[in-house]
């Protein structure tokens, strides 16, 4: 990730298009496979966060409030690439990501894919999540 | 795409959880590679659709109706697999894109990164939108 300078990060927060709640959609996708990860939401301050610190921050919309993904299980995301989509309303984050993105033990919480007309385990657990969190 | 019998689709639509709107996040990965071309938000009309074509259909927030992606541009995308994360409010759909995806005339709706203190342009354009819309 670039260095950005406080007069320029307004600007690159300005110019995303928050929804009547002020948050944006996060995709996160793995910097090493390009896999998908999570989706999650932010508001501009968890993006400001994510673009300073260089690790993703996200906006809780069950407990409202900005965390740190990682913060409680050590399974940081680290940055490596931001892109927005072309109604920058979307924010897509590549990333380096230590441990498991999902909270209920997998690498991604992608976990299940329609086969044999139904929706079946195609992953398995990296992590016990009740030792997690 | 495996069929799914008519008893089957019910259980599977059952089991997303749509928003009090009644709608999930839907995001497109192309298949070859793994990059996220598009999010967009589907019903669960939409879902049905796209389970039963195999062609990827969502909800559009502006016009209020279904579409089917490729309707107007040609721009089809075919899905070679659907997952759904851990919440089931959110699905993933890998599709064989024709064309772009982006109604801007890009390949991906994420031809912008954050560099050097800004978002900068890093595709090149892959059709006119003035021709195909």
């Amino acid at each position: 990730m670039n260095q950005v300078q406080p007069k320029q990060i307004e600007t690159i927060l300005d110019q995303l298009k928050y929804d009547s709640n002020g948050r944006v959609t996060v995709v996160v996708q793995d910097a090493a496979n390009n896999e998908v990860l999570m989706v999650a939401h932010a508001n501009r301050e968890a993006i400001r966060q994510t673009v300073e610190t260089g690790e993703t921050h996200f906006w809780s919309r069950s407990r409202q409030k900005m965390w740190r993904k990682g913060e409680t299980s050590g399974h940081v995301q680290r940055v490596r690439e931001i892109r927005i989509d072309c109604d920058a309303d979307v924010v897509l984050v590549k990333v380096e990501q230590v441990g498991g993105a999902c909270h209920k033990g997998y690498r991604s919480c992608f976990f299940r894919q329609l086969r044999n007309g139904g929706w079946v385990l195609i992953a398995e657990k990296i992590f016990d999540p009740d030792k997690v969190y």
